[in-house]
C-alpha cells in the first residue's frame, strides 16, 4: 500500500487502531494472569461470546464473569499461577469498527491442586468492534494446535484445521 | 526519530511496510500450522532460499513445495500439529524495498509417529523484498538455541552463534 | 483515539517512539542470547536499576556489566544457550520522554553444567527514556508467574500479584 497525503489520516488512523485492538488481547492476558476477572469482563461488549471449546465457553457478560470466579474452577481458585503469550496478531478490518483478530497463544498453567503444569498451544479467533469506551472483543474463540499435561482432554476443545492429506485442497 | 511534517509521508509508509512484512512472517505460520504449504509459497519469491539446516532446505519454489508437501516427511504427513510463535520481530530497511528482518519464534511439533514433542527455540532471519503483490520472502535461514526432544539433532540446525568467553568480543 | 490534521505528527511520533522503544526490548533479547553483554549495555541509562528478584539485581551500568560478564556466573560462563522471547508489549506514555513498558517472556535456558533445561514465565516491567542516543531502559523488574526446573527457586523470584480470593479486589 503507497501512503499519499490523500490516505495519510486514514492510514495512521488505522495504525493506531490496530494499536489499540493488541491492546485489548493484552490487557485480557494481563488481568486473567493476574486473577482478576472483573478487570477481563470491561475488555468484552455485554453479548460477548467465548468459546474455548464445543461445550465449554459463555454467553454475555453476566455468565462470564461467573465462569471467571466460581469458587471451584474460576481462575483464582484453579490455578496458582498462569502466564499467556499473544504473538502472530493479524488484523483484519470488515469495516471501519470491525475487524477480524487471530493470534497465536501460548498458555502456561500451574495448579492448585498437585499436578503437571499444563501448556496449551492455541489460536484466538476474535472478532472485536469498535464502542464509544474503545476497541472491545465481541467473540473469542479459541483452538488448540495441542497440549500438555492440560486438564481439558483434546476433544474438549475446538481443534486448528489442518490438510489431512500432504498438498490436498 | 523527530518526525516533522516533511518527513511524515515516509514515516507513515515505513510503518506501514513494517507491518505488512510482519504480516507475511504471521501468515507463514499460520498455513503452517495448518499444513497448508500451498499458501505458504505464495508468501515467498519463487528464487527463495531456504536454511533450516547446514544441509536441509531449498532452492526455488518448486523445491519448496516439494519438500513441503513430501509425502513422507511433508508437514501434512510428518506433523500431526504444530504451532509456530513468532515474536521479537526486529527489520532493518535495506532500502524501500528490501529490508533484513529477524524474529524470535518458538515451535512445538506434535508427530504422526508415536514420540515426545518436539520444541525448536529459534530464530529467523530473513531478507523480504517489495514485490508488485506485496512484501515477500526471499531468504530465510533458521537458527536455534536450542531443542527439546526434537527429530532433528542439535548438530543438523544451524547455531545461534554465541561469545564463548565472558566479556570477549 | 480520533486522528486528525491537527494530531497527526504527534500520534506518528508515538507510533515511531513505539516501535523504538519495542526494538530496545528486542534488541536486549538478542544480545542476552547471543551472550554478548557488551552490547546489552547501551541499551540502558547509565544509572540503571534491573531486578531479577528480591535480592538479585543491578544498580548502575558498571555492577551490571560485572554480573553479566562474571567468570563463574555471567550469562555466557553459567548459559549454554538460552531464547528470550518477548511478547504482549504495552507501553504507557508518562510524558513525552518516559514510558512505563510491561512485556510477557518465555525464556529458556541450556546451562553449561548437566542439568535438566530451565523455562521462566515472566513479566518485565520496565521504565524507559528518552535519551539524545535514543530510547534507554532506565528501571526493569522481572516478575514471574512460574518456572521449570529453573535453577533459582520461586522465592528468590519477584511473584506476579494475585488475587487469592474468586472476585475478590
Amino acid at each position: 500500500m503507497t501512503v499519499t497525503a490523500d490516505n495519510l489520516v486514514a492510514t495512521v488512523q488505522r495504525l493506531v487502531d490496530q494499536d489499540d485492538i493488541k491492546r485489548v488481547l493484552f490487557d485480557y492476558a494481563f488481568h486473567l494472569d493476574a486473577a482478576d476477572p472483573e478487570k477481563m469482563l470491561p475488555l468484552f461488549t455485554p453479548d460477548l461470546h467465548v468459546a474455548y471449546g464445543p461445550s465449554h465457553g459463555a454467553d454475555g457478560a453476566e455468565a462470564y464473569l461467573e465462569t471467571l470466579t466460581s469458587e471451584k474452577f474460576g481462575v483464582a481458585a484453579f490455578f496458582a499461577g498462569t502466564s499467556h503469550h499473544v504473538s502472530n496478531i493479524v488484523i483484519d478490518f470488515v469495516d471501519a469498527d470491525t475487524a477480524n483478530v487471530r493470534s497465536v497463544l501460548y498458555a502456561f498453567h500451574h495448579y492448585m491442586r498437585e499436578r503437571a503444569d499444563g501448556i496449551v498451544y492455541g489460536q484466538y479467533h476474535d472478532i472485536v468492534v469498535r464502542t464509544p469506551d474503545g476497541w472491545k472483543i465481541k467473540r473469542r474463540e479459541l483452538k488448540h494446535a495441542g497440549t500438555e499435561t492440560y486438564h481439558a482432554k483434546g476433544d474438549a476443545l475446538n481443534p486448528i484445521p489442518r490438510n489431512s492429506l500432504p498438498g490436498s485442497r
